[in-house]
């Protein structure tokens, strides 16, 4: 792993994070693809350290993940990603060839299902709503199926033999896809009717920069 | 408004969206901005066209909106605002400068808002959940102060002075910005404590690109 080329006075980007967190799981991975080493900050989100008021003060939103570079502070997984893909261009995040399908089915999966079962909507369904345990369950793989179901579609229509990965390369569909399917598990939800998203993440499993990344092996497991 | 350029056989890029759809709506700001001409093609989600075999022939997702063009189909808002902007990048969706800034910005709004409060999302909340209409406007106005609040303290900590726009000239988040705030205002949303996006919103509503793509004076508005 090739180290963030630093000039005197410079400091590595630091990540603010949380091991389970599937979109600072996204950024662990990106770092790792491209090849560069960051410093790891745990965010407690179980014990809702993101909400307090020093880290308020480092990010409004109070949300992970948060990059931190010389450039700036970036608190959209989005954002950087499109960040590290402009300063870090090798490897790229994209194939050479079906870049606007790969774009298009990154972002199903970036956009659509992350935002309705993130924590603080599944805590407002529970006040607000008394959802219990089962009706949690429901909600969270109602949308990753959602979601999953054209996404799967459409790897089954596209020119691809299933072996390896669908474009040849790790690339944004699999940065953000990866910690989904990670979530899924989680949340037993039944992904067999998903033959080519579990052959990507079979594929991946197997590469460093996505072994390296995974929740249970940072320094805030619990 | 400039022609879109076309060659012999090929034709100009088909838009499938809903008036009210604040996802069709970004993407009718977006090709104003670039001076583009398009098909639109009105898509009824209140009758459920989106799910009909017909529609979900052309869209496995049965969403809106969809940008059909010679180079391949689009089904993300996010996806075809990228494409535009490599396609036809003048005059830039971005600034010059803060460029880092608009960006994050851009993506908390773009992402964290409009997927928890979507159509699919809120017909679940009605039938699992009992929710009435004053529970889904509490719904509904949470997700959109919870970004809000942070997107505004951002905005009155950069250096603005509240004329104009923030970066000086419309970006990515005022094409995703002024649908939302479309929306909150639809959902009854108290929108006072956030001057800095009300600023924004009446900057905007005087330009040509955001007037000719309000809900409102679509072809399919009832």
């Amino acid at each position: 792993m090739r180290a963030i080329e630093v000039e005197d006075g410079e400091s590595r980007p630091k990540l603010y994070g949380y091991w389970r967190s599937s979109t600072s799981y996204r950024i662990r991975i990106a770092l790792n693809l491209k090849g560069l080493t960051y410093d790891y900050v745990p965010v407690n989100l179980k014990e809702g350290e993101q909400m307090g008021e020093a880290y308020r003060a480092i990010n409004p939103h109070g949300t992970v993940p948060l990059l931190d570079t010389e450039e700036g502070q970036f608190t959209q997984s989005l954002a950087i990603l499109d960040w590290l893909e402009v300063h870090y261009p090798t490897p790229s995040f994209l194939p050479k060839t079906n870049a606007a399908l790969c774009r298009d089915l990154y972002y199903a999966v970036a956009t659509e299902i992350h935002a309705p079962n993130n924590l603080p909507i599944l805590k407002y369904l529970k006040s607000e709503f008394g959802a219990d345990q089962a009706a949690l369950e429901a909600w969270y793989q109602t949308w990753i199926h959602k979601t999953f179901a054209p996404v799967e579609a459409r790897l089954a229509a596209h020119n691809w033999s299933g072996e390896d990965l669908p474009f040849g390369q790790p690339t944004l569909l699999e940065i953000v896809l990866i910690p989904q399917v990670y979530n899924a598990r989680r949340w037993n939800t039944d992904l067999s009717m998903f033959p080519y998203i579990e052959k990507i993440d079979a594929a991946c499993i197997d590469l460093d920069a996505f072994d390296k990344a995974r929740p249970e092996n940072q320094i805030d497991a619990s």
